[in-house]
């Protein structure tokens, strides 16, 4: 296994169309990769506007936007190849048996799709109407494996459930990234607390329990009542931030992740081996 | 159900016998309740020294250690009637049918046990050698009543899993407690990173996770080579601190907590109802 990965987060605005958005990132890729990337995450659903925020998103639109799933990730392909870089590529819109997910695609340095991630967890929120144009994929949280290390890849809502990212790190993750579209809703009194930190608190907390590093790719910009927070960041395996982008940074970050430090972690503090799954049936009902 | 709950926290330096530390705790509840405390919580095994620092402790230590707990727990019954206060006990060495635990016990404002929770995870590691004095106890995460509340009591080690507390929320917990005894170990570098921090942040994600508040109360002073560092904390049901003593703090800190944050976050961001039990068999195997 590798003992360290040199990991690209790109973050920005989204334009007003596909191809301007899909031409942004592969942009932002070739830039990480100058700056020394293996394995590059874009935003979740990097190619739209963020539409879930309005609750009617018509048939006809979901369909559009589907029908570039096929050319992007062909695209996305050639740039894994010419870079030879690994890709989260963030999320698109996927159509499969008359369902729409939201789904990640892995792409590996030689330009082959070693897997797709279908959001589990899909929000049904104000502004965050995602129940209203996709289905909820299946997965059993098994991790991909980009750059000889197991990978596992969840989706922005899916970050404030912890099973999906135990699953994960039980079934052997080394490192997890969520592709993410969350932001301030204007309108929206923030009375239970901040948002933003808890965001960030609670993923800092499942890189603690599960001894992974957590690498989450938010977008920025104002679209309609939303104003993305960006604040893309990497946390290591005990929790500490050690790359944080702006509120309003467009560009890349390339952070070197050490993968040794989990085990270490794991084993010296008992965090797997002390578990007790014999208690832990109410979780599964 | 009540709407909020003063929740007082006693945080102080063992002293060189049992009876001592029972007397200092009972003074720390006494004060607790002239600032208005409703429940109060002391430290993991707070009429010892933290004596697991030791990897060999003599059964016959850990029998005269147990043979307090009856009059310990007396004793506590009638502070809280005198008080008419709720109790977690921090937590007692408990001999049941020659097995020795870690047991918290709850007492309610009438002076009746509705409970007790022998500890779950057991640390095994330098300075905390649970493993080699303590059996590990079974328990279904159900709730107890205090107050008229649903409260889960977990213990130290049981902190760093997620899978405890969830189950306890999921069982309807509307508060849980964490009687703690955690430091700073003398001769071991944090290589790892900053342990203090990542105990917080993960609990505060705990919180977020589940919309409930933490409770969690520790010990301060050196023992051999552990220095605790007291900073017990209550953060609410976002994982904002609401309350924090100090690293050398004796004393108490009563804090109001409001109950009904709980179901406005859970209900608003769909954290119960968004779960996807079916896909997290991984986590009980």
């Amino acid at each position: 296994m590798e003992q360290a990965l040199a990991v690209g987060i790109a973050q920005y605005r989204m334009r007003g169309n596909v191809a301007e958005n899909v031409e942004v990132a592969k942009a932002l890729i070739s830039e990480a990769c100058s700056l020394g990337a293996e394995i590059v995450c874009l935003p979740e659903l990097f190619a739209y506007y963020y539409f879930p925020q309005k609750r009617e998103i018509p048939r006809s639109k979901l369909q559009e936007f589907a029908r570039y799933f096929t050319s992007i990730v062909e695209e996305l392909r050639e740039v894994c190849i010419s870079h030879e870089v690994s890709l989260v590529a963030g999320s698109l819109v996927e159509n499969h048996e008359n369902s729409y997910y939201n789904t990640s695609v892995l792409i590996d340095e030689n330009g082959n799709v070693v897997g797709k991630y279908r959001k589990t967890h899909i929000p049904s929120d104000e502004c965050y109407h995602e129940d209203s144009c996709f289905d909820a994929g299946s997965h059993d949280f098994r991790p991909f494996m980009l750059r000889g290390v197991e990978v596992g890849v969840l989706i922005c809502f899916d970050q404030w459930f912890p099973e999906p990212v135990r699953a994960y790190a039980l079934n052997g993750a080394k490192l997890v990234f969520y592709p993410t579209a969350i932001g301030w809703v204007s309108g929206i009194a923030q009375t239970e607390g901040n948002w933003k930190e808890a965001w960030e608190v609670i993923q800092r907390g499942h890189a603690i329990a599960n001894s992974v590093p957590i690498v989450t790719v938010n977008r920025i910009g104002v679209e309609d009542r939303i104003t993305f927070w960006g604040s893309s960041f990497i946390v290591d395996q005990f929790g500490s931030v050690i790359a944080r982008m702006g509120i309003e940074e467009e560009g890349v970050v390339v952070r070197r992740v050490d993968l040794r430090l989990g085990e270490k972690i794991r084993e010296g503090w008992g965090f797997f081996r002390g578990r007790r799954p014999e208690l832990y049936s109410r979780v599964t009902t």
